[in-house]
């Protein structure tokens, strides 16, 4: 019976470990670029940092770790006979997996407060578990690559997050991304100058779902959460949203001239977009869309969605926002923060599709010296050693196989050059390189041959 | 109160992670110098994969994964009531977290045996998890640095890995390490040829410990385990094992004529280590220790283990060895195993105590730019994109807060430059930068600053 991997989690082999590192290597290195900080967190924590953070749903989502030893002694045996599952659980596990980078980082921020210096700017890039249902592109086990900064309510915060976007998409020569944009504070204002304040909810789940299920589709679901017919005639404007970024700024503000939260939230969203244009971006557009809610009941400020380039139906391949009180959920008040993710498995899924990864991407070693025994072993690897100095990969076919047998293990495993090096060779202390594509042989020594590869 | 994470575990602060990324990186590349190739595998396996290959103490020791939803369903009412914790948790635990990457190394061969060309040379760096109680530098999270190559058993593989060792160590700059090598054929040829063959483990046992509790020790210890005095005579020359390593080969050859499994060992090591001094090393010594064990039950043909430099009390910063069947247990016979270890935590502490950590290990942001205000801020965020076109890691302190509060953060973060631009150098279209350390101040155009800060 052949192994298998619990499902909703992946090996990865040598080049696609290769796909996944080019990605990460660079959206780090942008993040540093622009001045963020690594940390790292446990991969488990102590449970009740995570419980009651993400919802009902989020709770049940979380995989939860079995206590040490005999876990059981600790269960009382009143608590024992009930055979509830939610209750035991408690009593025989203390630690969970980690399940997003947000939280963690904010229990970071609070534990660590007196050692950080605020505004503090942190990338974090580590895997996350969820068991949810798999599903094509959603794992059980996933990577998450979060930059926020915490501690300054500076709207230079989202300009610099959309250039971060325009950064990171340009150096992986991404082009067509759109980082579509809102304010959480104009959803509030257009809930309140339509009188369903007390349906904000409801209201923006309904508005969200535009691209979906259309207008009527909106306004029937609204109906049917019992925002009146008159609130909605008065959202008219939004369904008919066209026109570029500084006309739809001018229809907003006409919509919200009488909410002062929507004002300031159009307010908000004019400097950001003035900014960036004013910086200008390389390859994202920027789109201001009103209907985008994403995790409302978390973000209060600015929020992000960045969709994938149309020709691909990837949906979302990062977002983020700001919430004002990333840090209240510790016990630490009025700290603000801000922040956007990249979707790895997504952004993967888009660069193979559109052919995007570079073609070296996976190369690996670079020449392979074939055996021919244990004298002309030796003479090779004094070769290789030279070769290595000048950081090219070489390797020696490790045993004296026959030949056919190492040139396939060279073919397969795609090394463009092998070195022969027999008696003739090392009388004359040379090396024949043959270039695997061509056939073409030369001989040559080893300085050479190092120039040769190089 | 203030949040905390589980014992055992760590958070990595931004200084912690840089170096930490520094050994990681410096091991990665020589790796992928070496032909490595990098594979991962998922956080958890299945339970029946890890269960049973670590010995009872391992099962113990592994942290298992709650099933989700109404996991006590699946208990049967007999089974449940007998509340015994072992029982119990096979019904309620599938998947457990990663102990080790060997066992998943295997299980990745021989899932996909056919993808893979062998000899597969494969490196992976993950982090592992053992319920162990916490001690100074033992974690229950801590990182692998492993490389192993499959399917090959020619002792070119125990070259290059001795190799291996020395490159890496030779890039962190950390001289005086020692590979101490030994070959299980000659404690099993010693065990034979004093007539000990079925006290083999107990014998190991007991010689391992010659640096701690002296020959006395040693001998005392074989006694009380039932080897003869006989026995023990005649090793005498193991405990008089001085000299150069041919001296000590001569020896060898000596004591282990009668044993045809010992002579092969003794062969096996007289080849690595006359072709590692062909070859030279640069950094590290080697020491033939015929007392080194290491998981003797493991382990087939040579054994590694690495020292720390003798003026850091530290102990062994890395090991590996031979294992002739390292898939058979997945069911794939027939697959020799040659791998080595790097210890990251330990490494780590080294190099921290004797000061070897690169100064800009951690450098992070060069200029912090002054805000002065809306126009000014405007202004610099300009020229900060300029800057990080050229790789130069600029910031725009966020708000407009007192000088002294912005200075103060440059100088609590490190920040080497800070650059000031008022009204005066927005007209001439220039930066005034200071040097932090100096005070020095220079007006500069931003092609100049560029320059002057790479």
């Amino acid at each position: 019976m052949k192994p298998s991997i619990p499902k909703g989690t992946r090996d990865f082999s040598p080049v696609e470990v290769a796909k996944r590192q080019y990605i990460i290597n660079t959206i780090q290195s942008k993040f540093e670029l622009f001045g963020f900080q690594p940390i790292e967190t446990p991969s488990f924590e102590n449970s009740d940092t995570l419980m009651g953070k993400y919802g009902e749903e989020g709770d049940r989502l979380i995989f939860k770790i079995l206590n040490s030893g005999d876990f059981l002694k600790k269960v009382d045996d009143t608590t024992y006979s009930t055979k509830d599952s939610v209750q035991i659980t408690s009593k025989i596990s203390e630690k969970a997996l980690r399940y997003d980078l947000t939280v963690p980082f904010a229990r970071y921020v609070v534990q660590h407060q007196n050692e950080i210096e605020f505004p503090f700017k942190r990338y974090q890039i580590q895997p996350v578990w969820r068991a949810d249902r798999p599903q094509k592109g959603r794992f059980r086990e996933f990577y998450q690559c979060d930059a926020d900064v915490v501690g300054s309510d500076s709207l230079w915060q989202e300009i610099e997050f959309i250039k971060l976007y325009d950064a990171v998409f340009s150096a992986l020569n991404l082009s067509g991304v759109t980082v579509k944009i809102n304010n959480r504070k104009i959803l509030s204002g257009i809930a309140e100058v339509i009188g369903a304040s007390d349906k904000l909810i409801d209201f923006t789940v309904a508005l969200d779902k535009l691209d979906k299920i259309g207008e009527d589709g909106v306004k029937n679901e609204m109906l049917g959460k019992g925002i009146t017919e008159e609130a909605i005639a008065k959202m008219q404007p939004l369904f008919d949203f066209s026109g570029d970024t500084n006309e739809k700024i001018e229809k907003l503000k006409a919509l919200l001239h009488a909410s002062n939260e929507g004002l300031k939230g159009v307010e908000e969203l004019q400097f950001i977009i003035q900014m960036v244009n004013e910086l200008s971006l390389t390859t994202v557009a920027i789109d201001l869309d009103v209907t985008l809610a994403r995790g409302l009941n978390y973000y209060t400020g600015a929020i992000f969605e960045v969709a994938a380039p149309q020709e691909v139906a990837m949906g979302s391949i990062g977002g983020g926002g700001r919430y004002d009180d990333l840090t209240g959920i510790f016990g630490l008040k009025n700290m603000s923060g801000v922040g956007i993710s990249f979707g790895l498995d997504r952004i993967y899924l888009v660069l193979e599709e559109l052919n995007l990864f570079p073609d070296t991407v996976a190369d690996t070693t670079k020449v392979l010296f074939i055996n021919f025994g244990e004298k002309e072993s030796l003479y090779c690897m004094k070769g290789i050693y030279q070769l290595r100095n000048s950081d090219i990969v070489a390797e020696l076919y490790p045993d004296a196989a026959k030949m056919k047998k190492q040139m396939t293990y060279a073919n397969r495993r795609n090394i463009p050059y092998v070195v022969l090096a027999g008696t003739k060779e090392m009388n004359e202390n040379t090396f024949t390189v043959k270039t695997m594509e061509t056939g073409e042989q030369q001989e040559m020594n080893i300085e050479q041959l190092s120039k040769y590869l190089s």
